[in-house]
Order: structure tokens, then sequence, then C-alpha cells
């Protein structure tokens, strides 16, 4: 499964050298993850409630055409890799408009409690994290 | 009392106007209220361990010239009003080389719980307060 | 006429009171505005293309409820009043599902060049402007 | 040549998990970068008056360890690489009071001029980045 979250480029996302800041492409990854996650009928902020927290522990972009003010950008994403404990996404950011891909990213997640205890993927999660394959 | 917050303008700070984002200015209000605090003995990090919030009830700001990237500005705070159980502070954003004034702006807080209840300054924290006069 | 604008509270927008940063509202403004007058037939990005700027020149907000992850808000945006070469904005930020208000605020901004210099309202951005009330 | 840079955390930069949200750290990054340069006797500002720009190219951080609110970090730069016309940054961020290591990261930049031409680096500049070895 790929989940497309569609989102217009704000003053805000700008910097002065014209184009979308760099860090900003991680608020669209978290914001393309949460909506996945929706998607499969997951809710990020019930999960937190019942104690299941997914920081990040790494993530990476790389950047290969930039994204202007007021365009549409489309933010793609998937899962690559489910562990037991543990869970990947990538990212695309393309153009809506153009369909030229702006950037891929990546981020990785352990599944932990609010004590930052490793937990294992509750098998209810599991099971809607599954079919996204 | 005043107390002067130096910032250096990053480039995350800056839209595609060449100029710092208006948003910016209120994270800058931010970082000078709490040194503020901080100059006067306060720290608001102990406070919040202390039940004791400072929410933003309003917040303003003129814009009067841009600041730039690199820009050294110095954010000038002091207490406008403090009431029984709410406190204003001004600030003032200036250019720190030229000394020309670039925003100046004003931030209402109520002191609340984590219940959001409304409570009264402790004693020890108004005598702190009261000594910025 | 008054524009709505939908938007989900990222885990960006949020800060360790476990509620919206106050600046963020800011940005939730622009993006208001923005569509607002997309609404109207109107394209910032194309009225800066014919050297049509308007920045910031005061900006307000009071905060009456706090707004969390996950929250879809809407963002009212309307014309308070059209000078010769200023507009004034102002904003209702809505809880969606519960109809609550969680903000108002105000933002003012006077219509100037690339060489900052103000100008008055060319007539056609006029003549759509004011088919707004 | 190693640059540390000193960071306080701000409000504005936790999140509802109560740690430094992840996207900030590349605007630490940032903040580093430019720091570095100027150690160097290099004004970034300076460079892209002169028709030359640094954008990201790939950008990751892995996090080790969350940073809080008002704590001091330090923010340690390198250079890793330096080709032709492209130069990679490495990053260590640590609690300033603890030592302890919270994040490490990597940026990489091609030199362009703004028709987004890639340029070879002028000797100028190479030698000053060159001494920081």
């Amino acid at each position: 499964m790929e989940h497309n979250l569609e989102i217009r480029v704000s003053y805000a996302d700008t910097d002065q050298m014209n184009v979308v800041y760099y860090a900003n492409y991680f608020v669209w990854f978290e914001r393309g993850r949460i909506e996945y996650l929706r998607a499969l009928g997951l809710s990020y902020k019930e999960m937190e409630k019942q104690n299941l927290i997914l920081p990040v522990m790494e993530a990476s972009c790389f950047y290969k055409a930039p994204a202007h003010f007021d365009d549409l950008v489309l933010v793609k994403t998937k899962i690559k890799e489910l562990g037991n404990s543990s869970i990947n996404f990538i990212y695309e950011v393309l153009n809506k408009e153009t369909s030229q891909l702006l950037a891929t990213g990546e981020t990785r997640h352990p599944f932990i409690n609010r004590e930052r205890k490793i937990v294992r993927i509750p098998d209810d999660i599991r099971t809607k994290l599954a079919t996204s394959d």
C-alpha cells in the first residue's frame, strides 16, 4: 500500500533561497506517516494513549529538485520494513502538477512505551500494518 | 529590569521575501521571556515541575523593519504588568549592529496548573518578579 | 465572504504542554489568507511576480482554548478593512468537530513593491477584494 | 578543526513527547555549519552575495537520546569531505552538562550558482576550508 498526502507549500515553508527549507521535508514525512497509519485504520493519537510511542531513530532525505511557494506537493508514504518492534517508512515527495520527483526519504522508528522501553508490536496493530504489503 | 538576549538569524528563520518570517518573532519572544525569568533567578522548567504553567493568552507584534539572514538581533524583554495571577511581557527586537528597532511585541500569560485552573502567583516567585521593577 | 481552511494538527505543531505552540497559529493565519485570496481568484504567487508584496505590519492572536495533536481545525479568514494601500485580515480558529472557538486573530498588511515602497492597490485586484464584502 | 555551537533548547523546539522534535536537529545542523564557516573566516552571507550557494543535497540524522526543554546542547561540526564542487559536514549533538551524545548527523552540499549550475570551489574559499583539516 502507498498513501498520498497532498500538501500546499506555505510561505512559512520557504527560505531566502526561494525554495522549501530542507528541514521542513521531515515535517512532511511526519504528516505522511500519520496519514498512512490512519488509512490503515490506525490512529497514532490512540496508539500513544495506549502507551505505544514511535519516536524517530534515524531520518534521511535526498533532495532532487526544489519545491517552491504555492506548489502542490504529494507525499507518498510506504512501509519499507516491519520488524518485531520497529518500523521503517520510506517517502517520495513529488510536484503534483508536473509529477517531478523532488525528494526521497526514510525514517526508522522503534516501538517504545512511556518508560522508553522497547515493546513488541501488538498483534492487532501488526495485522493492520501487514495488510499494507 | 530589562533583559537582552542576542540571537543570530538563521537560514531557517527566513522566507522567500528574504526577511525573517513574521511568526518567528514570537519564538524569539518566548526565548526572551525564558531568559528574562532566568536572570531573575527563576527557571521556567522548575516552575513547570512545581505545577505552575504560563501559557500564552494574547500575543501581538508590530513589525517596523525586517531582520535578515545572519543579522545579530537583540530581544529586549520587560515585565509590563504583574497581576495576582497573570503577567504581561513586552519586547523590543533590535538590530544589534545598527540599533535599529525592528519590532515591538507583547504577550499576556495567566498562571495556571496542569488542570488548567488559574492559580495565584506564589509569594517566592512574586518577590523575584517584583524586584524586576 | 469568509473562507474556511481545514488543517490537521501535526506533531510538529505541538509543544511539551501537549498543545499547539502559540507561534504556529500565525502560520495558520498565513495559510488562511493565501487560500482566501485564491478563493477570490487572486494568486498571491502571481501578485509577487507582478511586484506586489504584502508583508505583515501587525499581527495579534487571542488564545481561547488549546488545539491538540491530530485535531482538525478550521481557519476562518475574512477581510476586516480594505484601505488604499493596505488590508486587514481577521481570523477565527475552531475545532472542526466540536465547533469550539480556539483562537481569534488579526493581521495588517501594506501593499508594497520590491523596493519596499507603498503602492496603491491596483484596480483589478481591488475589484476582486471588494467583492468579498 | 571542529566547531562547537551552544544552543539553549526552547519551548518551540519541543513536541508533546516532551523532547525536541526530530526535524529541529536539522535546523541546529544549519546553525552549526554557518558558525563553522564563520570560524574559518567564511561568511555564508558573503558567499551568497558572490553567487555561491550551498543547498542541501542529502541530510541524515541518528537519534541516540532525547534533548529536553531548557537543555544546553553543543552542536559539534566538522568537514568530512571536500570535493571539487561539493562539501560534506558531519555533526554531533551533545548535552553540554552531561556530555551525553544525543545525535549524529551529516549533510552533503554541492556548490552552485543562482542559475543552479554546479561550480568549482573558488581557490580562496578552498584554502580556508582546507585549513580545517
